[in-house]
C-alpha cells in the first residue's frame, strides 16, 4: 500500500506539500493524494489528534506512524526520495527554512485576516486585522527587496512562498501587491506555470 | 556580540526555545535573551517581517541573517551546539518532530480557544471553540496512551509537549486534564522541576 497524503483543496499548507511532492522525481507514484475536510471529517483524527491537513499516512517501509505539519512532511519526503528541496546543513538549509517561515507566516496572516473579517466588528478584531495586514505588507516587501533567491533552484522556502502568494491572490484579490513588487511578481508569474503548480486545481 | 533571542514571557513557542537552549551545554552563554512584546514593539519587524517571537538575531559567525519559527531556531541551535535534542535522521528524528507537532498544535489550540472566548458569541465562534477543545482532548489522550516516549531522553518533541502543557495549565486551569491521564501528568510533574523549566518565570 502506498503512503496517503490527506489534503484540503484550499489549504496553502497542503498545497506546499503537494507541489514539493510533484517536484520530487518518482515520489508521486508512492503517495496517494486524498482530499479531506478536517472540519467535518473526524476519521482524520485517528491519524492525527489535531485532525488537520496535511497529514501523511506512512507505509510499512517507514516503520509505522503518521506525520503532520507541512514542514515535517516535506522534510521526510525529501529525505526519503532525495528530493533536493531541503538542504540538510549549512547556510543553504537555514536560508530555505527562513524563507519557508516567511511563506507560512504570509499564508497564516491571510487566513487570520479573512477569518476575522467574518466576525462582528470590535476593537480586538480591528487590532488583529491591522496586525495581519502589517505582516502581509512587510513579508511582500522583504521578499521583493531580497530577490536574489528567485534566481536560485527551487527549494522548500520558494515553494512555501509561491503557494502562499497563490493563496493570497485567490483569497484576497483586493490586496493588489504585484505592481509595486516587480521582481517578486515576475517570479510568481513563472512559478504558477510550473506543472507541479498548474495542475493543483482548487 | 552574542546572538540575541527575542521572546515574550507568556509565549509557549518562545518557552520551547528557551528550555531547549538551557538544556544545551554551553549554548546559553552565546545567546542573550531579551523580552519583547510583538504586539507593541515594531523594532522586531526589522529582523522578522512577521514581527513575531521567538526571533533569533544571529551573530557574524553565522554569516548574517536572522531566524524565526521556534522549530527552525531550535534546529539551528542544536546543530551549532551539538545539543542532541533534534536527531538528524532516521525514525528518532521523525518521532521527535511528530511529537513537536503535537505540542505545537496543543499550544495553538489553547491560544485559539482563549482568544475566541474574548469575542461576542456567534455560531462561527462556537464552532472554532469546539474544534480547539476536541484537539486538546485528543492530543492529551494520545500523549498519555503512547507514553513510552516519557521514558526516553529529553528531545525537542518532549520539550514542545512540556511547554505546551505548562501553557495549558496556566492559561486554562479550568481544563483539569491530569487525573485521567496519570502517565502524562507524572511526566509533566517531573518536567517542570527541571532547572531549564523552573527558572523560566512568567
Amino acid at each position: 500500500m502506498p503512503m496517503t497524503l490527506f489534503y484540503a483543496p484550499r489549504s496553502p499548507f497542503a498545497a506546499k506539500v503537494r507541489v514539493c511532492l510533484a517536484e520530487m522525481a518518482g515520489a508521486k507514484d508512492e503517495v496517494e493524494e486524498v482530499p479531506a475536510d478536517p472540519w467535518t471529517d473526524e476519521t482524520l483524527r485517528a491519524l492525527n489528534p489535531l485532525c488537520k491537513v496535511p497529514t501523511l499516512r506512512l507505509d510499512a517501509a517507514a516503520g509505522g506512524g503518521n506525520l503532520y505539519g507541512s514542514s515535517v512532511i516535506v522534510q521526510y519526503l525529501d529525505a526519503r526520495f532525495d528530493g533536493k528541496l531541503v538542504p540538510t546543513e549549512g547556510p543553504t538549509r537555514w536560508d530555505a527554512l527562513r524563507r519557508e517561515a516567511l511563506g507560512d507566516g504570509l499564508a497564516e496572516a491571510v487566513i487570520r485576516r479573512f477569518v476575522e473579517g467574518l466576525d462582528p466588528d470590535n476593537a480586538r478584531r480591528d487590532k488583529v486585522i491591522a496586525r495581519q495586514e502589517a505582516a502581509i505588507t512587510a513579508v511582500l516587501d522583504h521578499l521583493d527587496a531580497e530577490a536574489a533567491w528567485t534566481e536560485s533552484a527551487l527549494d522548500l522556502g520558494a515553494v512555501a512562498v509561491g503557494t502562499a502568494l497563490r493563496y493570497l491572490t485567490g483569497r484576497s484579490p483586493e490586496i493588489t501587491w504585484q505592481a509595486e513588487r516587480p521582481r517578486l511578481a515576475g517570479w510568481f508569474g513563472r512559478f504558477i506555470t510550473r506543472p507541479s503548480v498548474a495542475t493543483l486545481g482548487y
